[in-house]
């Protein structure tokens, strides 16, 4: 059972102390999207999020509760880079030192990133099980702070903010539509939202190559894939986690699966019509409202696009379409 | 003499007018341009705004305002895109009737949008005066409305709202900074801002292929350009207007010019750091601001970033740089 109060106090003392740090980052209405898919829609644009991600809010919000002495040690992560980011950025700005695990083809645009934040780089394999491990392993021998990416409660509280925001600027949402990866986003907004309305629908999207949630939530287990292969480089990951699990399991109402082409076309159209850069693990909400696999009819939908960190490459690509 | 009480006024009753009309824009502040730059540097992102650019804001406004008589003729209007857009959508919207003489060369992103919105295009010419010439024609022999597109008080009194939103958001702006095409943005930008606070810097931006108001400035009057030769479509303007040339000559404090690789470049950040698409005319003031051509030292400093209408082959060759 998950302690929803406690976490949405958590998440409450989390919004305060990232007054000031973080962008407001305003809902945005789609007439196109709306029209499009015959349901109300609104992008809330993370990617105009400092750092380019939410992830800041978690890392943020994590760094900010550790100890003098915690925080003298230095803290570590694994990523394939936006919560890198949002690690190296909140540590540069609360004095801590951060070191970074990276998988070996993440997108040099992060990696940049995590380095101008003053971030410490080690690359190391390409899931996201193979970095945790090795970043598990430094952290013991060198006693250095591990900031989860996803299973830690302030890390869920930083993400959570978001759902308290949506609620603000949109009362009476009827439904959020989340990636995820895993699943600190989506357990975050499902309890700041459900703490607000009960009634509210809050909807994952997984890739179809990556489908670790829905596995998971069918078979009543933590399940773990073998591998992993979509083009939305910020949720591959090979299994959710332990907290995140148990709060989708209570709170989360749907999770639907979303293919590569899916997702290049929604960040086509993001660009086209939204006018906004969005990497494809920020569009899968969109391409999941687009390609029909939510139900939006008649309904004010909020889709959280999560970040705006694409190669540029990639992007060449996808504007060819 | 301009009248600047009285255009003031009219600027806080379109301000009324557009309320629930348009989007909310909301500054955004860029990390990156500001430490690229040494000033404080924030985004006033009108692409983001219905239809795309801050063109709506003054043809609503110039629409609500006619009698009833002249709104069942009908009104017709000159325009390369995005006052096309916004006078197609406004008068869909207030049940209107609208003609679009539009450029041949027009992009066709806006050409549809357009169309989308109900107006009814006829193609003629490149050049501004080209396209105002016929439009003048069609609206003697067929009795319609003329909706210029920057030298009518009402058009102008409708961009000046974004004044009133700069200064709302950041009451102690420096500076701001805006693309100048035909000069009814900077117009009643500059009649807002200044009825706020007379120390605010105004710095126009053309393109170095269509330097009219420019050259108009420097010989104290209206000069009309043999030819433009720009990149950016939406200020391919050969001659400013009498009504915003004069205010010009009041209110604003100094234009700049930037030229073709400037721009692209400007697009080319404003999508890689900023996650937003801008088109070239929109992002000819991070380009003034980044090519140092404005001297933002120190100062708070607001981009008017106009529109994101660009073509994705335009896009495409960008992305490349």
């Amino acid at each position: 059972m998950i302690d929803t109060p406690t976490l949405f106090s958590d998440i409450l003392k989390a919004k305060e102390r990232l007054k000031g740090v973080i962008n407001q980052t305003h809902l945005q209405y789609s007439k196109t999207f709306s029209t499009w898919s015959g349901g109300e829609i609104y992008l809330k644009p993370e990617n105009l999020q400092k750092t380019g991600s939410f992830k800041i809010r978690g890392a943020y919000n994590k760094i900010s509760t550790l100890t003098e002495a915690e925080k003298r040690k230095g803290v570590i992560t694994a990523s394939s880079g936006n919560h890198a980011q949002g690690v190296a950025y909140s540590a540069s700005l609360l004095g801590v030192k951060a070191t970074i695990v990276m998988p070996v083809d993440a997108p040099k645009s992060k990696v940049e990133a995590v380095k101008n934040y003053g971030g410490n780089v080690i690359f190391h394999g390409r899931t996201s099980s193979e970095r945790i491990e090795r970043a598990t392993e430094l952290a013991h021998k060198e006693g250095l702070i591990m900031i989860h990416s996803f299973n830690d409660p302030y890390v869920i509280a930083g993400q959570g903010t978001i759902g308290i925001e949506i609620l603000e600027e949109l009362p009476d949402t009827d439904m959020i539509v989340v990636p995820i990866g895993g699943g600190g986003l989506i357990s975050g907004i499902s309890v700041a939202a459900k703490e607000k309305n009960k009634d509210i629908a809050i909807i994952g999207v997984e890739a179809e190559g990556a489908p670790t949630m829905t596995k998971s939530l069918r078979s009543g287990k933590l399940i773990k894939l073998d591998s992993i292969d979509t083009i939305a480089d910020g949720i591959r990951t090979t299994q959710v986690g332990s907290i995140t699990f148990e709060i989708a399991k209570e709170l989360v109402n749907d999770v639907v699966l979303v293919n590569d082409e899916e997702i290049k076309e929604a960040v086509f159209y993001l660009l086209q019509r939204g006018k906004l850069l969005v990497e494809p693990s920020g569009a899968v909400t969109v391409a999941a409202v687009l390609s029909k696999k939510v139900n939006v009819k008649g309904k004010k939908c909020v889709t959280v696009l999560s970040g705006g960190n694409i190669d540029m490459a990639l992007l060449k690509e996808i504007v060819t379409l």
